[in-house]
């Protein structure tokens, strides 16, 4: 009994030597990261000399090659596109709304606006009474009175909401389904509150999807103020509006997720996956969304070669081609995971944008969760703790390929995030450097610990 | 025995009930912030109104008068002026700084640069060598190099700390002594590394502080960029500046720290301060330091005047005279304590910025720490937990006149607080509406707290 009994006394002591030494891994590769970090100078590089990066425009095809080349640098195993169809839609002209009419009194009142995406043009200006609801509830109850109007959805954030991600998925139901919705009862057009909570005017756009049973109808999103103001006009009396939009799709393009990978040196058959979405939409720069997402993947895998870090698993670091408007990036990537037979273990996406990181949130079995919150204490230091609630519309179709892939997100704080979010603010000089540095540590780290002690406890 | 059976087996039931009661009540509290907040307002009004409030200034006197009739406005059960004098630094003009020389070769490269407060001007243009050390350490071993010099301290960030604040206690000795370090061995002129992490040149001022035993040198902080480019130049050789400053000192101005009160209904003798400090340095708005101070201080008076809650002790609400430069209306509020013989319990400071809450610091005896932290449940949903180190420069001297006065601080996250502070980037635009909501409800939240179930366990 004798040797097992020294095994049992030594294992606080292995324990708390392997917390030491990967504490200081974690602090090697943060300090790494905090002096010799590339994530913000790439940002840089992405936002203003590439641009706004809509799927299917010459600026995302450029963003592909960019990120190719840059990975390249940093001289992973190897680095390779996944060629996929992407939607292209197209603005097609300045978005356009007014005022035109109050109480019978004829009036012009500019209204910020932008079409939503996927949205198709109004063919010419229309003009209608504006009916203004607060919700689906009120639509139903005044359906009636929709034919011919246009409808105005008070899809504005509920403020006492701390995570503003559950305002978004409370208000975000109006920009997606809402234009159809209000079709059924014939609106010629759909006017909502841009889905953010900032104290300013800027319209937020961003993805809507038909009903194909209901007509097309066209579809923009008001600038906060302007909506407000709409909303509290149309509650005192009739309004009559005009809007504008020429929203239309060019056939599919081809465009690639960009994939360098590390090779595992004891398990190079299981694959852990860490990726962002190089496409944004047209208004802005995507700096938090998702260029964030992108340096980040890529600062991980400098920070990894810098230290010659040698991972058991195979590591990916996965640039999605489209996430915006259709989500194929993902869908692709996880096709070909499927047609190749791969065995993932966990994937991690960067999509909430480049600000202070709060957690590392994980979906998975309690057993295994419980074993990833003894992580915490490593991860404290840096900002993060983790959590329960991972996933993301990239990493989010490897899960129909196989449930038992842990889906994990980076999640920072999300206070700032829609005040920018799908609007013309999301532009670097939005991105605070030491923010977006530690977002690539806390991942890292993370990371780290899933290729040294795998996802099984 | 069956009575304290009866009421050992209620204890976790009443203890629960404690629990949803205050979490109701901490959650009515910050609707009300988030939903009603006049915190984002009221920092408009202070900073693009009244601007910039350097003690002594006739700005700040403004912002006593402003924030007295804004506090009364709220109806609290009294609202007073502390008068106190204050110094009246005056940087009276605009300072000057350049490389004119590079191995004996006249140049030109102007140099962006802030005089250091307090510090006096430099009677004229003087030119000197550069002589740049890296710290304390390498001017003791120089010093016969120093007489007749210009010394540059590299007093740069270190970027692996991830608590900005660690950094900038490291490096803001060279702020405040090295002026007088230098001048002991000869130097004419001091210039240092702004203290800060920013990616840009702003250069950030800051009180620094002579010792009379030597002689009172111009000094000057460096934008980022341009100290970084400097100590490079001058690492490869010979450099030659110039600077120019023109600071003084008025006499002593008369201020005011402004006082409102709750007055306790069940120990008005026990007092509980929440606090910030009007005044700013010169160069900007003061709109994190500390504008988002004092609003979180009138924010907190207003939501428990709107919610109509009666504390039980006495809860002061106190915009500081003069922080920045002198620390006198910190110093005038303990003094008044001590002639007053008051009594105070807690005291807590916001001079961190209006950034995201991450936590409330306490210092304080282990036991009554232990019971803070079972409060940590409660804030959490708002951001926060309860940490140790709470403290400050304006409620710091309350410990003076009683040690067991416990001290505590609202810790926002610490990434972009030195990228703006005491530079011409601190307005009102770089301050986020909920971050700063979100300040206000989570001081709300502890002082709730504190006040319902006192300090001790």
């Amino acid at each position: 009994m004798r040797p097992l009994l020294v095994l049992v006394l030594c294992l606080p002591f292995i324990a708390q030597a392997q917390v030491n030494q990967d504490s200081i891994m974690i602090k090697k590769m943060s300090d790494e990261i905090l002096t010799n970090g590339k994530a913000y100078d790439l940002l840089r590089e992405l936002t203003k000399k590439i641009g706004g990066r809509l799927a299917g425009s010459p600026q995302q095809q450029n963003a592909a090659v960019w990120g190719k080349r840059n990975m390249e640098a940093f001289n992973p195993d190897k680095v390779y596109l996944q060629p996929c169809k992407t939607p292209s839609w197209q603005r097609g002209g300045k978005d356009f709304a007014a005022v035109v009419g109050v109480n019978g009194k004829p009036t012009i009142q500019k209204l910020e606006v932008l079409a939503l995406g996927n949205s198709l043009g109004s063919n010419g200006l229309i003009e209608a009474e504006l009916l203004a609801v607060a919700n689906f509830d009120e639509l139903e109850k005044r359906k009636d009175e929709v034919k011919g109007k246009i409808v105005y959805f008070n899809s504005e954030f509920d403020a006492t909401l701390v995570q503003t991600f559950k305002a978004y998925g409370a208000s975000g139901v109006y920009r997606r389904s809402g234009p159809s919705r209000a079709a059924k009862y014939g609106a010629v057009g759909v006017m909502i509150h841009s889905l953010s909570s900032a104290p300013d005017n800027a319209p937020h756009t961003g993805a809507m999807v038909y009903d194909e049973a209901q007509p097309k109808i066209p579809a923009v999103a008001l600038g906060p103020n302007d909506a407000k103001a709409l909303y509290a006009q149309a509650k005192k009396g009739t309004v009559r509006v005009q809007m504008q939009t020429y929203g239309f799709f060019l056939p599919d393009a081809d465009e690639n997720n960009v994939v360098a990978e590390l090779k595992g040196t004891e398990h190079p058959e299981e694959i852990i996956t860490i990726g962002g979405h190089l496409d944004s939409w047209d208004v802005n720069e995507g700096a938090h969304d998702d260029g964030a997402g992108v340096v980040h993947a890529m600062e991980v895998l400098r920070a990894m070669k810098a230290l010659n870090y040698q991972p058991k698993h195979t590591i990916r670091f996965v640039l999605f081609a489209n996430e915006e408007n259709g989500g194929k990036g993902g869908a692709k990537y996880a096709d070909l995971a499927k047609t190749n037979k791969e065995k993932h273990i966990l994937a991690l996406e960067s999509d909430e944008g480049g600000f202070t990181p709060r957690s590392i949130a994980v979906t998975c079995t309690p057993a295994q969760f419980a074993r990833f919150q003894t992580w915490t204490p490593l991860l404290k230091p840096y900002g993060t703790e983790v959590t329960t609630g991972g996933g993301g519309a990239d990493i989010g179709p490897l899960t129909g390929y196989d449930k038992n892939i842990i889906m994990s997100s980076m999640i920072p704080d999300s206070q700032r995030y829609f005040d920018l979010h799908h609007a013309k603010t999301d532009v670097f000089e939005n991105v605070n450097k030491r923010e977006l540095l530690l977002g690539a540590v806390n991942i890292a780290a993370f990371i780290y610990l899933v290729d040294k002690y795998g996802v099984n406890p």
